[in-house]
């Protein structure tokens, strides 16, 4: 496994619930956006679906100003379907050590023309 | 356990992947939401954060002009966490059966003013 | 009349004015998505399109963190229209009895594919 | 009454429903923007929230790629509340006379720190 | 030259970084939009792309609930190609002298149906 | 001169002019979000305004499904700024060799608690 790609978000105002930190919601959104563009830029001209999500968690909330850091990759390819690892990383704006916030995995299942399953290695 | 709520959402062209398939992140981010207001909605005054989301699996691709029926509630109270699950059907424009398309679990967890997982019941 | 359908949505910092209250925009928003998802809903296979908001009317504000509840439905259907209320309660995230905030009818109208009004009961 | 401000809004994808023309709701949300705007550009620290909608009329609907033209300002000024008239007009991409899309009334009440109505001319 | 169109915007709280002031983005993405407007606008049936951005300054930050007024129009057209100059000014909520907040040019490409740069005046 | 950073972003239906082809915009919101991050990942605890966009120009059209690749990091500190180097490669989702389609320098000031500017290294 290796987290081949890199992103970076800033947590702005519109992301922020009524006491100020991070929804789940936001992060949840992106990942999702991660894992096809990894399945995308690995196997190019495949189509994938978002099958499932695994192992999930949020270890650490992040607040206003904080820059997210995203490592991700393709952490197993099996006949019809792509397992992406995302790691999230907090950096404060204010400096100090990054903490780990969120982990989780992304199951992408490759598709043909009419959604039906095909085999990622045609 | 009993899906409470209900939730509606039209699926736009902002949803959409280039096949024209509804993105697992928009619905991911949704389901945040409506776990947020599960959590709030039967726990006032408690403040909840996304600890992590489980058994999330997508079943049927949704499409431009579907309507999304959300049907969520509380599964399950621990002492410092709440399980929302949040089921999805699709109804297609053109009518006919309703579809199962998503469901999951999220937990919530229920944190002080400090950002500390505290007791639901207080 | 019979409002069928519900719809949650929560007050976030995007929708907010300088003054910390909700934009009525926001709302007025929300009411045509959901009257195009009642119309949708109650005749498949039919297009509607916005013809005229009426009567509506702010009636108490909402702040961040409350949860909107919208409470919709067919109210009379013509012959190429159908008229929609919607209602909108604030439950606050501290608990209480929730308020009225807002009501209104979306008149939409039914049109064929060159966008002239058509029978909705076809 | 003197429409003395101009907007401009392309119709971009994430305005059209599944037909392909413009959510009524898009609008909605803009004039409500517009009128706060004309409230407070035309009576300078005082705080507005919206009150209702009157006359709300789409006459004829707007496609992908349209400009919309906006001409809005106050119409009438009560003591404690300000009319605003909005009217729409559609450019379209390949040029020839505008047409009238939409007009309506926003009605803005002049509200104190507590939100209570307040004199306009303090 | 002369900036024929005016726009509006109202900063609200998704426009802000973390200190409370407009973020920069904000304004370039509303600058694209208001040059492709100003573009289809003067020359109706012509395709046109961003090529360039030329001194764009920002002069002075706005913050949460300042109005936008953006004064824009062709400022040269050359070949294949015009010139869209572009001038904002911060009006603040409580009133007061607007200041010049932001100006700058954009140049846009005329194209022809393959994305191949094509004469304005065919 | 070094681009330490690197970010991902897939092109969307919401990114679309009607023409087809990505809006300048969305490319200019996001390198000022770059921007933003490299100079307070680069200078932790500092406070940057956009001051300025250089030499930008969009050397390719991006389109529906394409992945767009941002690397970007400190061209260059000045006193009190920060110049940032973006460069963005697309890559198309049916594969080949990635094509550069933007660059340019934003300008950052860094600026104290006044809005004033302030030397970059304190």
């Amino acid at each position: 496994m290796s987290l081949d790609f890199q992103h970076h978000m800033l947590v702005r105002q519109e992301h922020l619930n009524q006491y100020g930190s991070l929804f789940g919601g936001a992060v949840l959104a992106m990942i999702d956006e991660l894992a096809f563009i990894a399945c995308t830029r690995t196997y190019p001209g495949r189509n994938f679906l978002t099958r499932a999500v695994l192992d999930a968690e949020f270890r650490a909330p992040a607040y206003l100003g904080d820059m997210l850091e995203f490592n991700f990759g393709i952490e197993h390819t099996g006949k019809t379907s792509a397992h992406v690892r995302v790691e999230m990383l907090i950096h404060e704006a204010e400096g100090g050590k990054p903490v780990r916030s969120f982990d989780g995995t992304v199951v992408m299942v490759c598709v043909d023309a009419h959604g039906e399953p095909t085999r990622v290695h045609g």
